[in-house]
């Protein structure tokens, strides 16, 4: 590898200063988030690790806020999570992971490296996780649990083909990124942006019954420790932002207690028709 | 805007050097690639149109290649397209032409401009596109002309759905990103990195019978321009990468006129197993 080619040349462009006035008020970071979404919760904790200044707006989406004409002018595609820095809007949480680490001066190099080759790695893992990781999990808990509470019927076969994809997922994670020494993905001592991303997508997991999750996740140890290391380098932020699903896990645990369904569930969790 | 937070500085650092001896010949880019596979098209036309020097390595998808353990070596993914620069391997599509705008200086700023904002919209179309433009078109051509190639039958439910995320995913770029006077995405007059990959991704609809096309397409009159304007700003590597594509949609259409299905059809059309 040549050394002349390493660099990428992030520069950190935005300051850290405290809005001392309404007019830094107004351009103070908001990023709208609904916590049951797990990107939400990426940003969230990303933000809060990084000690970037913000203002969490509550995007409800059980009671469909993100298709309100009013914050359709802030996302037109109405989703979270969503950032406006100033005047500039912002969707996609990969997207907006890059853009605050690239944009905030305080964020350390190793959440997404200047360097050419290690930032190019945690583009790829990055955009495998949509059609893979992401795909899968959010397949089989939707069919294997939220599906009810949005009116759906489970789909077994649907949740069986997500199954597959979530623990060769889980596989391949193990096998390619999380090989060697390091403690995070790509043999890393610290954590990326990737790390965080993935790491927040599987912490769904936890609202399945509790042998379907051991199924799926108990084979893969070094998984198992990913997560933890990510967790220990991200406290406390980490389990703060989490508490919202764990509460929901233990509501779902009582409804399959009582042996009931989770049609009626949604009121009392509040839960997202997006997750 | 704050205009101090503009620029983001991805630095140029590979150099265009000719491979003049054994040892750069080694070091020159190799792009593995099925042409019938879109993203594999992307990759392509991107290095041509930016004179990058590369040595295409064709990995047939039909044939299982990808699957193969000298492949895998390369990227154990078992995917198309992959890169191999130098020792360095990269796979995944977008992080591919990300890592080409930023480590080839000849590469034009428009594609992946290092302005911070810029470059985070393309990044927040990229990944937008994963689970709407992209799913609905694969699946949609999946289920309405594929399905047999591959031993599988069609589904005219899985085809309804995507239908329906591919035309709200056309529609939603034609009102987003294409408003206004530009003529490439986000009001651009030259074109990005994202509208190499979506157009390459609508391009796979000419496998479809013309009345579905016709019917998916027509009503899109800024998409059919925006790819127009694609064809010609990336000519004429465009339309040569696409001939592979051309070829198909005869066959297939040979297929449909003589009132066959495609079970058997995978032969002649050298059809990969991911498109």
């Amino acid at each position: 590898m040549n050394p002349i080619r390493r660099g990428w040349g992030c520069k950190k462009v935005r300051s850290f200063s405290r809005a001392e006035n309404e007019e830094e008020e107004k351009m103070k970071l908001k990023v709208y988030v609904d916590r049951m979404s797990q990107p939400s919760r990426a940003i969230l904790i990303f933000c809060k690790v990084n000690g970037i200044e913000f203002e969490e707006v509550q995007i409800n989406l059980a009671k469909q806020q993100q298709k309100s004409p009013d914050f359709k002018k802030i996302n037109p595609m109405g989703q979270v999570p969503t950032i406006a820095d100033g005047r500039f809007n912002l969707f996609e949480s990969h997207a907006i992971l890059v853009y605050l680490a690239c944009a905030f001066p305080g964020v350390a190099d190793h959440w997404y490296p200047a360097d050419l080759f290690r930032r190019a790695k945690i583009n790829s893992v990055l955009d495998w996780h949509h059609f893979n990781l992401r795909r899968g999990a959010m397949t089989y808990v939707l069919n294997t649990v939220l599906a009810p509470v949005f009116g759906l019927r489970l789909n077994p076969q649907a949740a069986a083909e997500a199954e597959k994809l979530l623990s060769s997922s889980l596989s391949k994670i193990e096998s390619i990124w999380l090989k060697g020494n390091g403690k995070f993905l790509l043999g890393g001592f610290q954590p990326s942006i990737a790390d965080l991303s993935l790491v927040c997508e599987i912490m769904q997991l936890e609202l399945l019954d509790e042998n379907d999750r051991s199924r799926i996740l108990g084979p893969h140890k070094k998984v198992l420790e990913w997560i933890e290391n990510t967790k220990n380098a991200t406290r406390p932020h980490f389990e703060e932002v989490h508490q919202i699903l764990y509460r929901a896990k233990t509501r779902f645990q009582e409804q399959r207690s009582m042996g009931g369904n989770n049609t009626n569930l949604s009121k009392r969790l509040g839960l997202p028709s997006k997750m």
